[in-house]
Parts: C-alpha cells; sequence; structure tokens
C-alpha cells in the first residue's frame, strides 16, 4: 500500500500535501474511499482518501526498529552521486545527512541556490522514506563547514584514506554502548591533512575501512549496512 | 594512476585491447613513455605506454584482500539498477554474478540480444575493477534458471522476504568456516513460494536481512558490505 507523510491532524483526518495529492490522484489514479497508509508524528495510521485528506480508519501497530541515531557528514558531490546517497542512506536508516564544504571537493553551490538544493534533498528523502516504509524522514541539514562540527556529540568517526591501524571492526568493539553515532565521509581523493588534523582536535577518531577502493557514494551504503548488521539479534 | 587489464604478456609487454587504447590515447590523452598500471594474470606491473602495448618496468607488491569468494545470483532488471548493482559489487569484491530467471521479474531479454547483454555487464565490471583497483575482474555468467544452481557449492543463503526467524547475524556464526558463499536476491516483491521451496530442496537456507524494506539493487550492496566488515581483522 502507498505510503505518505502528513504534518497536520484534524480530528479524525490527516492532511496530505498538494504535492503527495498530485501522486495520489494524477499519478496512482487513486479515487475517494481508496486506502492508504499515512504516517503522522511517528505513528502509521490506515486512512480512506476523502478529498485533500486522509480520514483515519485505524492506528497500526509498527515494529519499531532498534534505534541507533547516525549522522553522516558528506561532501558536495555531482547530482546523481548526491542523490544515491540520499536515496538509499534513507534507505538504509539514516537519520540525519549534513552536507559539509571539503577542501578537495570540487563542486560549489552557488549561494543564491542553497536553499533550494537543500528542498530538492530533504524530498528524495522524504520520497525514499515513503518507498521503504519508515515512520520518520532523515533530515538534510544547512550546508556546514567542520567549524560547525565542534559542538555536536556522540561516537564521532573519520572515514580515513591514511589510517592503517584502527578499523572500524576495531571501534564498534570497543565502544560497547553508543546510541549516536556522527560520520564523516571525505570527498573523493579523501580529506586533507590539515582537515584530519582539525576533525581529531575536536573529538573525532579516524579509521579505516578495510583494504577496498570505494567510490565516495559507496561508503555512506557501506557504513549503514554494516550499522544495520550489527544491531541484527 | 590509471590501471588496466591485459590478457596476453609477450616477453617483457603486455599487450592492450583496443578498448582501452582508445581510453589511453583519446580519454586520457597519454604518450609514449607515459606511466600506466597493468594487471597480468592476478599479479599487477609498473609499465610505460609504447605503441599498443605496456612495456613492463617492474612487478609491483601487491595486498591481497583476505579471500571469501562470493556469488551474487540476481534476477532480471531495468538497465540503471542492473548497472548499478555490477559497478558497486564490483567495488565490494564480488566474484561472479549470476543473472537469473525468477517468477515476479517483470524484465524480459530478447533471446538474440543476450549475449550482448553479457558482454556490456561484463564491461561494466572491467571498468569497475580497473577503478577500484582490483586484480582480477567478476565474471558474469550466462543467464540461469534456479535448476542450474542444483550442483553449485558453497554456504547456500536465499534473501527472504518471509523468512522471520533466522536472520544473516545468526547464519554468519554458525558458519564459522566458509570459504565460498552464493546469495540469491530476489525481484521486486520476492521470490515465490514455490521458488524458495525449490531452492530449499537443493540446499539453500532462507535468512531474512532485518526489519529494513530496501529496494533490490540496494541488497547486493548490503549484504557485500557486511561481509566485507566481517573479514576485517
Amino acid at each position: 500500500m502507498q505510503r505518505y507523510f502528513s504534518k497536520e491532524k484534524i480530528g479524525n483526518y490527516l492532511k496530505l500535501s498538494d504535492n503527495d495529492l498530485y501522486h495520489i490522484r494524477t499519478v496512482m489514479r487513486m479515487n475517494n474511499s481508496d486506502k492508504i497508509e499515512i504516517v503522522y508524528n511517528q505513528e502509521l495510521y490506515l486512512c480512506e482518501l476523502e478529498e485533500n485528506m486522509g480520514k483515519i480508519i485505524k492506528k497500526e501497530a509498527t515494529n519499531l526498529i532498534n534505534k541507533l541515531n547516525i549522522t553522516l557528514v558528506v561532501p558536495l558531490l555531482k547530482e546523481q552521486k548526491m542523490d544515491l546517497i540520499l536515496q538509499k542512506s534513507t534507505e538504509l536508516g539514516v537519520d540525519v545527512i549534513i552536507p559539509a564544504i571539503m577542501e578537495r571537493s570540487i563542486i560549489k553551490i552557488d549561494d543564491r541556490k542553497v536553499k533550494q538544493k537543500i528542498e530538492r534533498w530533504q524530498k528524495i528523502c522524504k520520497e525514499a522514506s515513503e518507498q521503504s516504509k519508515r515512520l520518520d524522514i532523515p533530515k538534510v541539514a544547512d550546508i556546514h563547514t567542520f567549524n560547525d562540527l565542534k559542538s555536536i556529540d556522540g561516537v564521532k568517526l573519520i572515514c580515513s584514506t591514511s589510517e592503517k591501524t584502527q578499523n572500524l571492526k576495531n571501534i564498534i568493539k570497543k565502544c560497547q554502548n553508543y546510541d549516536k553515532i556522527i560520520l564523516v565521509i571525505g570527498p573523493e581523493g579523501g580529506l586533507s591533512e590539515k582537515e584530519e588534523k582539525y576533525l581529531k582536535e575536536i573529538g573525532f577518531i579516524s579509521i579505516s575501512l578495510g583494504n577496498r577502493i570505494m567510490r565516495v557514494e559507496t561508503v555512506p551504503l557501506f557504513l549503514l549496512s554494516i550499522f544495520n548488521y550489527e544491531s541484527m539479534e
């Protein structure tokens, strides 16, 4: 069944956005009284379509997934790669995506287009959340500099291309109890020495991801797959 | 440095294919005596370009990655999804990819185009191997039916959408010593009951990948990431 997110509950009704209504009516060709799923405030409702709202039939039981909070800090990338990261990371359970300015990233975003970009990225996450039946939508943050990461807390890791001794598996074993993790992924060519040094100064730990040479956009999927695996019981 | 694969060694020279020469001369604009890396017979050589050959300067030491042999059995998918699987699985270390006919796959390939398709898929794997600096190229097999999987051996797993009790982590813990693993990934909508039953009859084990709902093309990356992680020391 199709799933949508609503931001407003009015009595027994959940309001649908214009974009979703276009999808429901024009793309899916649904009619009044057809059934849809609507998520509101991380709760799932079975609803019946009624004009521009979903009429709640019942609240559904949900299977909450073991909750580790994961933040990805990613470089600015070409559109196709960024879209892949946003879509796949959403499927694999990311919570926050922070696009960050990094020395070796070749992509520059025109200041006047930043707001529009972030809205577009947020929309990709929303659609992927619907498709993968999530109860929440990952947040795409504003574009950060590394300086802005000073006050972030959690287990803070840098995917390093120079680190040789400490790998992801070692570090996960060491951190038995963690509920929040922040992962910095460098651009093609890696983080600069200066950047890695700065991140270490503000509490990040460099780790290796093993011997394989992965493209930048593969790294988030690699990491999130592993955290999903680690949380299997 | 750019890496290419050669299939022929003549004395101190490694022969380059016409496609690679086009890439070297026209795309990369390289000239005679420019340096390239050439892999021949899973050995890496530093070479100097000389007409249509690489002249061997020296054999390089290589860092062989802990070798678990992984075969992916995947449904026929739309081009973009298939390409993503081929490229990313190669980066993440797959050894064999078997495209297989499955009941719920909506893609049909014209018999006359099969050979051409497989050549195209094989080429994607070759290019991804070069980019990710592998010493071998994954093999793309002919299109199989499940019947053809009868005689395959190794740890044989089905990524099941119906299995609830046994998950990937349990099974990896149980199989302490394995050097070959075969993973069957179903199409959108999953394998049919009949297909899963048949695979079990020929020695496959159904496993769950956890609670997330992933798109088909995400599953191979998820699995390969985990096997890479498991092989970290």
